[in-house]
């Protein structure tokens, strides 16, 4: 059984999944094994070609993601997030249809992440040769978040792009009674103007 | 994209993980890329080499499994469950020493599974030959455990075994009050009797 205990404790690490979990999914692989060859192809697959797109850094398998080749997405807005799975949850709103760009992390100085760690270098060059005239900046509401978003603020040219950041607020169905102070202070300074 | 989103599609089809946790495993998974290979790889050589154990039924990598290869397990004893999971469970409780029988799977006549699908066979060569003496069933309490625990009780020879089945009853934490009346028969049938 040593192959089986292996992989359990190797399911059991994953985000979200304890040993009960693991044991539960190996067994049913096991049971299934036609779904557990697909999962192990696939996944094997996927890990063996997995590289990141050479234009936003997006995980693909191919050179250009299928985002970046996507002939229908408008290229003068540009949204800057931390990682792959922040452009996914963007993409799910459906309502951004403009070009990313990964940085792959945030600024941590704490652990040594500087910006020479991060996808600056590929942004810039990306600013300089392309019809970009707006910048959603949408790092993370966190205080590495917050760094990166400051350090680009001052890295990009404001008077070439209109330069944005998304809001940071009450999530839907949420609570004013049960919202912390620092993002109730945030909503408040960020409120939207209804004009007549 | 394509290949996460396929992987993430088939993780999402695995006991109790969503759409959302399969998003968040294969994000983890190529955000730590040394975790996903690994998980690729042993999950790869477990489908790979998995077979079912020639003696008991065992999921194995080898012939024999480590159960059934141990020397220091008691012979006279035998535990029939339906599937590798079943005798997991019956493993963590650590009080069982014997040797295990598993059937793969359990009578269902709806779907076609009579007594040539399950390793009856097997058992009964196992029966042949092997000192055992006490014959312990722990099919689940479910119509078709029920239904392969009578097939086996009338097909081995109770003159010659002590045989025995697993207790129904309320599980511990529970209330009588939430118990079904079914449980709650079966439980007051196999009371415990306390003798002076």
């Amino acid at each position: 059984m040593s192959d089986v205990t292996d992989v359990i404790s190797i399911f059991s690490k994953l985000p979200g999944i304890g040993k009960k979990s693991a044991a539960r999914i190996v067994y049913h692989l096991l049971k299934n094994q036609q779904d557990g060859i697909e999962l192990s192809i696939h996944l094997k697959t996927l890990m063996d070609n997995i590289k990141n797109c050479s234009l936003c850094g997006n995980y693909t398998t191919n050179d250009i993601c299928e985002i970046c080749s996507d002939p229908q997405r408008s290229i003068g807005q540009l949204c800057i997030v931390e990682m792959p799975s922040d452009m996914e949850a963007i993409e799910n709103t459906g309502i951004f249809t403009g070009q990313y760009h990964i940085l792959l992390g945030s600024l941590n100085p704490i652990e040594g992440i500087t910006p020479e760690h991060l996808r600056i270098k590929e942004l810039l060059n990306r600013l300089k040769d392309n019809e970009i005239n707006e910048i959603i900046i949408a790092t993370n509401p966190t205080i590495e978040g917050e760094a990166t978003f400051l350090y680009l603020q001052n890295l990009i040219d404001n008077e070439k792009y209109e330069i944005s950041k998304i809001a940071i607020g009450i999530p839907m169905g949420g609570s004013l009674e049960y919202t912390d102070k620092l993002t109730l202070t945030k909503a408040l300074q960020q409120k939207l103007i209804y004009k007549n």
